[in-house]
């Protein structure tokens, strides 16, 4: 296995080696009905040729399947890893008992009839779970599938599913059992290896974080991957994975992300329901690669399995017909990568040793009549050429050429692991000698593709992780210039008052002791004092009747701007007296900054998980064209920067039409103290800050919002 | 066949019969020698069983495997339909002329040395095409691979490729044999059958659109496959095509969409190069589904062969696994579909038919354990549903289910041919019983897949499709309001003076001429007069320097706005006079119009097709988020609305935060007259009206630019 290509990682003995590497399995509720969970899992055990002890345990039967049967696990002498439970839902906990008491580390419970199942199910789970604690034992389900290792060591098929994979160094975790199997169906079709499979169903005590720390953990998994349909305890996720995918990479869907998937999705978990885009943040915050296309996730993650990631997205093409190298140049280019032109010494020598009607550039046409030297002085050449990363190969199989001789060749230059080797192996595999040709390929661990947009894919996933591995967001900022005990005093006195909005005062001291600069302002009591105060700030300004009552305020009267003297001024509180009574009416009299670029930014809250902090584009930008980002927060500086290069209108942040850009360095540090407020402060649930007015250099909060609840 | 299921067609004897019906074919270059082309295709027609007679003709052969040889074609006795030419490049015109004389009717020249191989080589396709015109010779290829018809009343496989289909109704029409040769074995791997295959190569007689158009013709073909890298006669391809998309849907891939994929392109068929938007934009006018990924389009074809066309986007999904169900839902939404609830009535059969842990909504989850009546009742359910148009089935073949019984209910209701059925199809297909399972399903015409998306994609393009059908965009507008004396006059000088640039006043009174409304404007002859001129449109105006030697104005100091008084506009054109001098020099007066919308429009040109229109939002719009949406002109009413609606902030142009919307009606009004300009008057070569003010209700354009040559 290659891994050493990826970063070494150490083989640590965990608690859930008993799951993964069991020596000796239980089948709690063994049945000699054929088809039935209890039978097909030894069956399977047997079919898979496991190297330890299997233990059918019913009170009935002396044998299953041939094997010798035990009416319980106290009688099977000597210690058992591993158990399956297969039993009806109220005997579990009493079985779970006899599992401690037996000194059995780990179970998997297939059986159903728990959380998924309401009130009742969610009772009798706890109470299992409860007496798992108590003895040390690690539960794997409830209403699960199980786990496979395909290890010659172990060959455990802890599983009722059908398909029999050969072991390779791709891990998977599924939260579907449906999902889980296709996947490792596909894999199997795709003619590559698996190494360990895990489907947890309830997952009540083994978590996907579990496994995935696990799969990190094991040497010889070099690429993870998840299916889930949302994340029960995204921060444990978060913790546990972002180490994970530093040392190999993590391809991951998510599905439910509409609607009608998300109302699907609960339908059938019964426990995670709702459309949310924060899994998807976690997965770019950590450096899991996301897809939306299971084939394609599938399609890639043979590539991850024998080949190095990239150093770079300087690609080379090598060919030997027309068409598909177009298809493939399209995809690559799209997926972000370039295609340099050849150095004059590779023109030189592809001169000297190509066929007189090649193609010498890039992509690099050997022609059909080209053949195993042919493609192999373009290899060679390409292997050598400093501005190339990578090398794509669309390959079809001439019937005039031995291709098996191309393949051979082909296999040797990838096996020097220097630059990831992908192949677009276009053939007739119902043709014997086209099968050897492809063989040949497999065996020497080249990703092998039927198209060249998949195979294009795949190279630009590779690619896509080196990024993510050379990413680092560092750690967030935390800005000593902050007044806590004001903003503690503040946040005190508004939790005391006990009103789920704070008045605009409150707010504005707030943003003002996090260092978020405001525009100017004054709570005045009373019309005299608003004239006062705009007098001192200077004209034009702006009058906003503050009251907690009012929230929408625009809507009701309650603002009037670009006051131009004390006479406008006191025009418009005298008009907001009538709308509103005097009764607790101030006056928040604030600098009017007409002109300026206005920016927004926001804060909610995801239970479980955390705030997220959004930026974007003020007016018909947000409204219209929907341009905001969102980050989990902490938020790094780094993806602060992130967030204002990831608009669709970036550009405008930069200015256009010969205006000035905005100080980015300061919207990325408003950013990362608004983060830094709510993380102080999690009883804040909703933040907007709209408009920010970028003007001359500078940056100002206008109008805010804050909600505690 | 289900060719009744779309609109029927009348199968025509077209003159393209000798090509693909060929009764007798002669190979002209037969050869002895293993896996040369002129004794791969012998073998291929013996192999595929071809039914007509087979010439190999050879000067020094009495045999060549196995079949009577000939010295010549004229030793042959009775008629030849089609003849191979395999014989080097410069001998074809000679053979050609040869098969003039003998009477035959189809040629394809699978020998290369022509067009592709620069000046020679397009002098030496000259002349022989010359000869075949003489003698009403119909050229396939040079440079080419071939026809294949499976019509087991042909069976004729004259090409040199590998791959033997099964007959079926899919026919494909590629420029590149490479791709032509892997859609085809992807449909074979697919398992699904294919009509006809033509790859033209060189293309220099028989062109794309003949072989789409007698493919439209053939009774049996019920989808098209159409990959390209460009089109040589894009008017004809369009009169052409649009016919036939009305009858089948046609399915295309245009490759060479980057910089980089046009670059190969051109390096591999040496006559096609560019970036160009224009065949996309085809492909929409005449109602062609375009496809990025020629793994997808090979999938969705297999739905298109067997399969009605949904008359909505309502679709019902079945499913026995929960996971695969949501990542179906995701994606179907994603496609445009809808997952209405189910009736009443719907909901009361299932609740009596239904295993208990069913799920009874939409999708209807009959569980693992559902057997072929559990499938049959939510199958006849939905059938009945006015609600529903399609139905998506998940089907995992679970070891304990009947899974022959169930595939025979999925078929027998798909053969009802009332809506589209599809059908992911999870299995082990290693597994013997599953094969007969997949077998039932492939041979009952249920299209199946592997993956959810896969499938989920599938029953998007149906629907897909079924939208495009229904699109009428009727027939350009010709209006009759329009001053045809005036604009003939202003072109015949403009093109007289023989300038690039029409002077502003020529482009305003052609505007005008053609109903285009704009901003009232004076040309002054000098400063006096545009002092009256101004005084006369009332204050602001815009005034500009205008001489024809001046293209950008405002960067040198030509244009100046907002002017209040008659001294504004003599001071702003003393300085022009400074800047530019007196000679030659007048002033363009115009209505100065701060505020309302800024739009754009714009034409270009095509060589081969037209005009391209152009339209969207100014400014930023069109600077940072190039938010722009071309059409191929004439631009039917129908075209100018989608226009609007098409770009990404259409939601502006119907106004935001309580501003007014913009003159839809004008707006679209504007597109078609621009667009009946351009046609009219094809000496246009670019035109950017930018902007166009819209205001109060009405739309004027501000400042126009026209190029003529």
């Amino acid at each position: 296995m290659e891994a050493a290509l990826l970063e070494p990682v150490i083989n640590t003995v965990t608690e859930l080696d008993s799951l993964f590497k069991p020596k000796s399995i239980a089948i709690i509720g063994a049945s000699q009905k054929e088809l039935s969970i209890g039978n097909v899992i030894i069956k399977n055990l047997v079919h898979y040729g496991y190297t330890g002890a299997i233990y059918p345990i019913n009170p009935k039967m002396s044998e299953i399947r041939g094997i010798k049967a035990y009416t319980s696990i106290f009688e099977v002498e000597g210690d058992i890893d591993l158990a399956h439970v297969i039993v009806p839902a109220p005997s579990v906990p009493q079985v779970i008992e006899d599992c401690g008491k037996k000194g059995i580390k780990a179970v998997i419970i297939n059986s159903a009839g728990f959380s998924e199942m309401g009130d009742e199910g969610i009772a009798l789970q706890k109470k299992f779970l409860a007496i798992a604690k108590e003895y040390g034992v690690r539960i794997f389900g409830p209403n699960c599938q199980g786990i496979i290792n395909t290890d010659p060591e172990y060959r455990a098929y802890c599983d009722f599913t059908f398909t029999f994979p050969k072991p390779g160094n791709i891990s998977i975790v599924a939260l579907s059992g449906g999902v889980g199997a296709f996947i490792m169906q596909s894999l199997f079709d795709l003619d590559t290896g698996m190494r360990l499979y895990a489907s947890n169903g309830n997952a009540c005590d083994v978590s996907i974080s579990d496994v995935i720390r696990y799969y990190g953990d094991d040497e010889d998994t070099r690429v993870i991957i998840l299916y889930t349909e949302g994340l029960s305890n995204p921060l444990e996720f978060m913790d546990v994975v972002k180490e994970v995918t530093k040392k190999k990479p993590v391809l991951a869907m998510k599905s439910g992300r509409t609607v009608e998937g998300a109302k699907a999705a609960a339908s059938h978990t019964g426990a995670l329901a709702g459309v949310d885009i924060s899994t998807e943040l976690i997965f770019e915050k950590i450096g899991i690669l996301s897809f939306h296309n299971e084939e394609e996730l599938c399609q890639v993650a043979i590539a991850f399995a024998n080949q190095p990631i990239p150093q770079g997205n300087r690609v080379g093409i090598i060919t030997n017909t027309g068409g598909p190298a177009v298809i493939a140049t399209d995809e690559l280019v799209n997926a972000g990568l370039q295609l340099p032109a050849l150095s004059e010494r590779a023109k030189e020598i592809l001169h000297k040793t190509q066929l007189p009607e090649a193609t010498i550039g890039n992509p690099i046409d050997v022609v059909a009549t080209g053949g195993g030297i042919h493609f192999r002085s373009a290899l060679d050449v390409l292997m050598e050429e400093d501005d190339i990363d990578s090398i794509f190969i669309n390959f079809v199989t001439a019937p005039f050429t031995d291709t098996d001789e191309v393949a051979r060749n082909i296999v040797e230059v990838s096996q020097m692991k220097k630059k990831p080797v992908i192949c677009n192996f276009m053939t007739n595999m119902s043709l014997e000698r086209f099968q050897v040709t492809s063989r040949i390929l497999k065996d020497g661990g080249v990703p092998c593709y039927s198209f060249p947009t998949t195979a294009a894919k795949a190279l630009g996933a590779l690619y896509r992780y080196g990024k993510t591995r050379a990413r680092n967001i560092g750690e967030a900022n935390n800005f000593k210039d902050i007044d806590h005990n004001k903003a503690e005093v503040i946040m005190h006195q508004a939790v005391k008052d006990g009103k789920p909005y704070l008045s605009a005062d409150r707010v504005y001291e707030l943003l003002n002791a996090y260092g978020i600069p405001v525009a100017d302002w004054w709570l005045a009591n009373d019309i005299e004092e608003a004239m006062s105060a705009a007098n001192g700030m200077g004209y034009p300004v702006v009058l906003k009747a503050e009251s907690t009552e009012i929230v929408h305020k625009s809507d009701v009267g309650g603002v009037a701007i670009n006051l131009k003297n004390a006479i406008d001024v006191a025009e418009a509180a005298s008009r907001m007296v009538n709308v509103f009574g005097s009764k607790n009416l101030k006056f928040f009299v604030q600098k009017f900054m007409p002109g300026g670029k206005e920016l927004i930014a926001g804060v909610s809250v995801k239970p479980g998980l955390g705030h997220l902090i959004m930026f974007g584009l003020g007016g018909v930008y947000v409204e219209v064209l929907k341009d905001v980002v969102f980050k989990i927060a902490p938020v790094t500086k780094v993806e602060a920067g992130e967030m204002l290069s990831s608009i669709k209108a970036a550009k405008l942040l930069d200015g256009v039409r010969g205006e000035k850009g905005i100080n980015r360095d300061m919207a990325i540090e408003i950013i990362q103290r608004v983060s830094q407020l709510v993380t102080d402060f999690p009883v804040i649930t909703e933040m907007d800050m709209n408009p920010i007015i970028a003007l001359n250099d500078k940056l100002f909060v206008v109008d805010a919002r804050m909600k505690i609840s």
